[in-house]
């Protein structure tokens, strides 16, 4: 099955104590698409400025990601500018120019709306919703979010909530959402609040699956060094729904194994700026990191 | 096989967002000690003031401890007051009296001496030198210390970390030790000044233990409120020794075991006050628990 992704491209400038990168390659829907074409078919939803590299559009092609949903607008990509501190914790933004991304209201492709995995990357959940409804029988949603809509869109954010089927938040949106300081207690009360199934994402720590009254935990897989976490997130996102869509039967063990999938796929991301290492694999090194990471947590 | 655990024994005063809490039963060894003494016999080595109160030696005796290297000596015993914050991260210390504690230079009761598995909780590393010094065939030691003593006295906690089995460290004391600034490359250069393991602590985000080249990493346990984390990291060290100290054989899978043990028993700690839970459990709690962990992280 196709997976279908709507989300933010853009253009970052990224500086981390490994070093500087202008205009690299960046966006959810960057990350996401390329984590997620190393399991089937992509279908990616984006706008970009006249701007962008043709190389970048090369890039997700040779992907084999169906580019039909990008859209170029007359005028200049998206771009975000951000520093990382030594413990890469939270980024400091310097710089958001949102340009033609300030007004993405996506019209679907007409084929594309037969998709029936879809990934809603972080942008307004309004915007979300109204790519939701274009889309004809969903199987699977994956919507995602950050702080900004959780503070300025909450009852948009909580009605959506209720139309997805997975629900993807970090540590500190999930306390934020809740009002709770325990991850748990946090995770449950926003099940309560019609989430499906909910993933916490909680970066170097890995990460945690809520469906129904089950939950999978998994730590992160092991980096020595880490570049730049930018899309760390993302591609976990990617990954997961990618392999979902392509697993013959959608049940708790095959979510437990996406959950790996994602989390291993966001370790090529981290190893390098922009998605320069998460565009130069093959499933043999994906495979190779997923067998190393049973051994990890074995016992 | 009989554990020895050598450190502190405090009365603790504490503030967390459930409430308040005075002259509560505290220290390293008072956690560690409980802890271990579900997996076999103890033996506790402190000193306390004699104003230490007798229910608690009674509290340590109901548990099969041996409280022969407890020292009562003139005067107070070691008082610590702190405060957690919402998040339940690094408390704020309020207070410290070290009392009696100041002058803590054990001399083992002679029968200790045979001891085969020690736990030299967090104190001056000199101090946990003199002690190992003691203990005549030694076959497993595991050692934790403080960001206090890696400022104060690093070359005397490089010299000790070569003379035990398995060091012990939270995730920023590895940073500082090391002045790496990923986990794995902390953890890499700690072995390489001569540990021959290590765990790596992780709070809520569990633990990491290395072994040659070897690595396994655990989640948390996941619990819905959180009391107290005070003695977290104590209890999960009795945990594990206590465990492996039972072990017919200390092998990788019997660590591995170990640090899942360890975990899980921390997770009773944190649920009330003190060791309040901790001390009010049996085996099939934890049991329950173990068999609960391995659901949480099978894919």
């Amino acid at each position: 099955m196709s997976v279908l992704i709507v989300g933010s491209l853009g253009l970052d400038t990224i500086k981390t104590p490994q070093g500087r990168c202008i205009d690299i390659l960046g966006g959810s829907v960057s990350y996401a698409s390329i984590s997620a074409s190393y399991f089937g078919p992509v279908r990616m939803v984006a706008v970009a400025g006249s701007d962008f590299p043709g190389k970048y559009i090369g890039l997700f092609r040779s992907r084999g990601i169906d580019v039909r949903g990008l859209v170029l607008e007359k005028g200049k990509t998206f771009r975000w500018e951000g520093e990382y501190g030594w413990d890469f914790g939270d980024p400091r933004t310097i710089a958001t120019h949102l340009n033609v991304f300030a007004a993405f209201d996506p019209l679907l492709p007409a084929d594309y709306r037969d998709s029936r995995c879809v990934f809603l990357a972080n942008i307004d959940p309004v915007i979300q919703e109204k790519v939701l409804s274009q889309i004809k029988r969903p199987k699977l949603v994956l919507c995602d979010t950050m702080n900004y809509w959780i503070d300025r869109k909450r009852t948009e954010l909580l009605r959506l909530i209720k139309k997805v089927d997975i629900f993807l938040l970090n540590e500190s949106e999930a306390r934020q959402l809740s009002g709770q300081n325990s991850v748990y207690a946090a995770a449950k009360s926003i099940m309560k609040a019609g989430a499906k199934s909910l993933i916490i994402k909680k970066g170097e720590h890995g990460a945690m699956l809520f469906r129904g009254r089950k939950v999978f935990c998994v730590p992160a897989y092991l980096l020595e060094s880490i570049y730049d976490p930018t899309g760390a997130g993302d591609t976990f996102a990617g990954g997961f729904i990618g392999y979902l869509a392509a697993s013959p039967k959608i049940d708790d063990a095959a979510m437990r194994r996406a959950v790996v999938y994602g989390n291993i796929m966001a370790t090529f991301t981290v190893e390098a700026f922009s998605v320069n290492r998460l565009a130069a694999i093959n499933r043999k090194d994906i495979e190779r990191r997923y067998r190393e990471f049973r051994k990890l947590v074995t016992f």
